[in-house]
């Protein structure tokens, strides 16, 4: 049997859903190496549509994280209540606003932050099941709110939100945008993609590595 | 200096945009190989919305094709009438639905297809002064218009598109999804990409060899 991952989406783009480069490279490693994914993202409206060009958001514009996700998965996409812990070895999330303005409202709250109930679902499943986890960019922002104290992260470098990390109980460890950092213990997998790529190919070799690190830890 | 690439957008989206993997992977490609590039895409109205999820045109929704293109570039993008031949060393032009769309006609008109003036007079540039021109999956549709008779390209195996192609003048060669077509007297590269992919390494192969070969041909 192909081992099978499912990646949690959060939208079509940095400023407002999930970043591009970063999806995309997880499933071309994922696939180089003969795993099969299937997205997820939850069936809500988007926090906000920003203007990529001017980076301000469009007043009255609404868009649908779901419908947005499909853009980034071929239109192959399920809505994340779908999502079984049971149907497959691990869970990727790759970064992007989105990640902490639709799945989570870390954006707004900080420190204060919620989980999306279905993301927060989904991703205890996999916790429960001892199954890894890998989490890129902003997105390691969600594992101490899902996960408890104690779990060790990364974002990179990012004083705002590596303290807000902190603050809500996790540890966080510096990293270079090419490594990765690991929870043994609580099989999690971070690395900081464009919390510090100034390139496409050094976002490209930390999310290999953490792909790769996860294809080990799926035995 | 390092040499720099011209990448001409559609949109984001394979159904009314630019081919998402295509892009990222033809980035991915140049940067790892150190050659620098810069995104340009019109600055006009979107022939329609593709939800892409239902697969369906969302009725009365418009979107932009230079602000949707800005999703794909982090931002970082230019009008397509800032795009001058002069300013670099090649071009390249992925591909998605957007190309026979918003770039040009081919959805609607077929071999009457028109190419969208700022399209036109960009890419005639890299043509007159002998620069390697570099299209994927559909978008060597575009070949015959911009460049006239006798030029080979691929879109893979698609017998409606390559007849196309042929009615107007083109020159149209089968090739596998993870090889090439090089016209070296006319300096244009094309590769199948999502004509035919199943998979997104396999997308990778093909366009890794095209850009290889644009920096060879570059010098």
């Amino acid at each position: 049997m192909t081992k099978q991952v499912a990646i949690v989406l959060a939208g079509c783009g940095v400023f407002d859903g999930s970043e591009i480069y970063e999806t995309t490279l997880t499933l071309l490693r994922l696939d180089q190496l003969g795993i099969g994914y299937r997205c997820f993202a939850p069936d809500v409206a988007q926090h906000h549509v920003i203007n990529h060009l001017t980076q301000e958001p469009v007043e009255g514009e609404q868009r649908n994280v779901l419908q947005e996700s499909a853009r980034l998965a071929r239109g192959d996409i399920s809505p994340i209540t779908e999502l079984e812990a049971d149907d497959f070895d691990a869970v990727i999330v790759p970064g992007g606003f989105g990640v902490a303005k639709n799945l989570s409202d870390f954006a707004v709250q900080g420190d204060n932050m919620q989980v999306l109930e279905s993301v927060k679902e989904a991703l205890i499943g996999f916790k429960e099941e001892a199954k890894p986890i890998g989490l890129l960019c902003i997105a390691p922002v969600l594992v101490p709110r899902l996960f408890g104290e104690g779990v060790a992260v990364t974002v990179g470098h990012d004083p705002s939100v590596s303290g807000a990390i902190s603050a809500m109980g996790g540890l966080h460890r510096s990293c270079g945008v090419e490594d990765i950092v690991v929870d043994f213990e609580h099989r999690i997998v971070t690395t900081p993609a464009y919390m510090l790529a100034t390139r496409i190919s050094e976002a490209a070799t930390g999310i290999f590595k953490l792909v790769d690190r996860i294809d080990e830890m799926m035995g």
